[in-house]
């Protein structure tokens, strides 16, 4: 069908160049920023950790399908690039609005990266079944209302910046989980929808090239720097202990199962995001990290059995459990860490406070969970018009479509 | 044999699980620590390259078997993170009974990473005949060991600590060889005891890794820490150098021999890992790095032909002479130019003082290798009684006995 | 042919060796320097990024070809190593001719490692058809070489030293270029000559390990890092957009081709190479990168049609639209802006001292290219001789040729 291949090169580059144009006429107006742009605290380690991570180490990690090598790190490192250069567009906008303050170049860079983050983890979702325009719409949809989303949770429900950026795991997973509803299942019997050994070997590589980072991930915005590493880490540590034990539980003849230890090792690094700066004892970060881990790979289990087939989701990274639980978890401990401190700093006294403690928290939970569902299921019935030119279900999950093989034997 | 990975199950979870329990109520109950516990020093970049190297580096390193990769990488990760854990436990455990004094919690976290690294190395010889529980076991065993034979070398010989921790390749390699001992052999046509060009190739970019952060590990508690990363640059780039050169003279038409690169390029790291923070000159550096570099080849094809047939060892990914040999050498180089420095200082009139500094380094490093050498004997023997379920020699190195693969075609 | 090798035996290893000497005899009688050798300011992350990023990242960035993965790592580790050590000692005894002031080590030891990459880049023209004797003379001529051109354009034209060291992948192309030109073309039915799919991915991961650490790269020597670091980032985000966008321009279908990714992506990066530091608005350096991507696109379609064949060239990892095309326009763009921030600083009033400006530019520019591409003739020539052995072109691009292969099946 040349027609279609045809389509897909009179829009993708023209759509990429429009942004480009778009971006450096931002750029180039952009003069209120120019005279403390550069210069920028020593912020540079911190932001080339996550940059690492987020380009190198998911480029990695989402490669588990065993035909889907090229587009995995070819999408996911244009996805980032672009999605960073737009964060930084939608930054300046509400610079310019006089929404917030203005920052720095290399810390706003930061915080793009860290947003950035969302696309990946909703890339995750639709792997293998969005094509490059769509998965460049997305992109720019989801950037813009996580965007509008942190603002409302940082102007009417006064969440710290660097707290309202930690709800990018669950903004992400959801945003990509209700984007991936709208598309049609794959059929039973196909093959590509698998992973190989090979495969497999490669995104847990990226995995624990993700682990390794994830300190830096979770400190690069917080206010105790050291505390966020330190709890991370003991909270990274449980977590992948605890995943080779749950897999080793919950399998056939107690073999590991490389998927558990995929999705699992992260959990604590997800599920501690909220609430890594604050907490003073590692035991607690250690509980966290376990918790998390339980909730992926039970989690996992259930939703593969019962929910995904329920809802005719087809989740093909699987980051509802890897990414969406934890962060949930994290959510509700971060409540319930905050109410119980303060509780005991006021000794129960001052409960009205208490209170306004939980409907804060809780509402920018409830609000960024409700705004990644219903503006994703829009995005997801957006996506599907024939003006994006949707993949044919047979065409799901190959390089093939989007890649040329001057190669005499294709395969992985 | 259904029954066999039955126990398995009923085994490894269980036993992480009271490791994971142990770790927590230490951590709930280790109150001493929590105000400094936060307040530490800036140490996470040193910190996170040398985790980097042991999780990531290593995880590669150790991927020359063929049918063996999922296990490789997954085992290491899964040591290195219990490893840590069981570090930090111990390492409160002495503060405890006074025998240390409180450090933060970021150093005691960079110690307690570099003790694992002989955990590590001790895999290295065992790789692919120990089955997890054996392993878990190994580490725990290992690490106390350490532990003790450290707290000996300090208080009783007034070892700095630094230098102590410094041991850790030659704790780790006799361990190591020690256990591997008491494993049968394998038989001799077995042929998953073998690399393919593509795990060879994994593990050389693994090597490659680990060669990049070496300076990083030798400086991580160094005074100086900056003569520390120049001579172990030297010392590397030399014996890297060496090692190609090395390969070709002794290999059959000249050709150079993967296995020797794999093992000779760290050479250079190990031999000067006692000596890097006081070298004073380049050169002597360089002459280190050049002997470690030919200990290691000559050793790889002495210990091959005659030594390992003679004692009935198997060291699957050669540990003697990798990290065993360089780190005699290293300890030997030590004392020489300890005397020599201390003689030119005192123009050779204080011999008294002479042979007390040759007794407390030669004492250090006999101590610490019979007490690998034995602990790791009486380890091995533990390792292989029944009741930790000892693999069959004719499942060796294989991945699916410990790995599922829902995989339509299985081979690495 | 045993002769060959056992030829290839007698003088790989004695070369080495013979090297090794003479940088061992340099590192003891360089005395002068001991004193603020160690004394280095702290260096160390910059150093150990650009380390990380040349031995592994273009250890992996070189793997395209099928059969020559392990050269193409080993040999790339091996030049880099001998070429750091090589620029120390050229270093040293530009110090001892009083050319140049004693610099600490680690600074010196960072230049070295940025000289080196001139290496890289050529080795990436005549990659698969020179042995190692041939690769280790290049190396070492080319880095004598470069540091004289460095040194003319430093004491006559009064370049700065950290521009001047930028001057590295215009050298290491055009050096590269001459010296392939010199070897016999492969026959054109040649299988080995090409790229399988799992070569291009891990070429491109390790592109985008490059890529990752460009920034570090450009910034290593520069006054104003944070700029330089900012002003990389940008050029390379969008050098890596435009970089997909022309790739589905220009090929058949709109289908992305990998090479295109893998050449274009670091385009940018190596545009902003002259100007990083000096460039005071991001958007001019969006448009470097965006201009660097397009010349490098159309450069690939245009050399490889028409100007390869007409001159007999065989570039085979297209160093010279990868980093000698974007290297010319950076060169022009630096004139270019220099010329236009002095002329609007003094009003276009002093047009004799911006003809100085571009005649100082120009000059180095081409004093550069010219050194290139004479020596690099000669060295070509020099290296097709008797004694050093030439390949024969039916063993070119293959790792048996170096390497032992003691697999049962031997394949990439």
């Amino acid at each position: 069908m040349p027609s279609r291949y045809l389509s897909f090169r009179c829009s993708v580059p023209w759509f990429i160049l429009l942004l480009e144009a778009l971006f450096l006429i931002r750029s180039f107006f952009c003069v209120t920023g120019v005279s403390n742009f550069y210069s920028s605290s020593n912020f540079y380690p911190e932001f080339q950790d996550v940059n690492h991570m987020v380009i190198f180490g998911f480029g990695f990690f989402l490669m588990v399908l065993r035909r889907y090598g090229f587009s995995s790190t070819g999408f996911n490192f244009l996805l980032v690039v672009l999605g960073v250069q737009c964060s930084v567009l939608v930054e300046d906008l509400l610079v310019f609005l006089r929404v917030r303050q203005n920052g720095d170049g290399m810390i706003s860079l930061g915080k793009a990266m860290v947003s950035t983050t969302a696309v990946v983890i909703s890339t995750g979702a639709v792997l293998g079944k969005a094509n490059p325009v769509q998965l460049i719409v997305m992109t720019l949809v989801e950037l813009i209302i996580f965007y509008m989303s942190r603002c409302i949770n940082e102007t009417l429900l006064q969440v710290p910046d660097h707290l309202a950026l930690m709800h990018v795991h669950l903004f992400g997973a959801y945003f990509g989980l209700a984007v991936t509803s709208r598309f049609p299942e794959p059929p039973p019997g196909l093959d590509k929808n698998r992973s190989t050994p090979k495969s497999d070997l490669f995104s847990v590589l990226g995995t624990v090239f993700v682990w390794v980072f994830w300190p830096s991930f979770n400190s690069i915005l917080a206010d105790s720097k050291k505390a966020a590493v330190l709890n991370t880490y003991f909270a990274l540590a449980v977590s992948a202990v605890a995943a080779f034990m749950l897999s080793a539980l919950t399998s056939r003849d107690g073999k590991f199962r490389m998927t558990h230890i995929h999705s699992a090792v992260l959990a604590g690094g997800v599920t501690i995001s909220y609430t890594a700066h604050s907490i003073q004892h590692p035991w607690i970060a250690m509980i966290l990290g376990l918790l998390g881990s339980v909730i992926t790979i039970l989690g996992s289990h259930c939703l593969q059995r019962c929910c995904n087939p329920a809802f005719k989701l087809h989740d093909t990274s699987g980051v509802h459990f890897t990414f969406g639980l934890p962060a949930v978890l994290g959510a509700v401990a971060a409540v319930v860490l905050c109410v119980v401190e303060e509780g005991i700093k006021t000794q129960w006294n001052n409960l009205s406070s208490l209170g306004y403690l939980i409907f804060v928290d809780l509402g920018a939970f409830c609000q960024t969970i409700s705004t990644a569902l219903i503006t994703g299921l829009i995005t997801g019935l957006i996506l599907n018009i024939k003006l994006l030119k949707t993949v044919h279900v047979s065409k799901y999950f190959d390089d093939q479509s989007y890649w040329e093989f001057p190669h005499l034997s294709v395969g992985f």
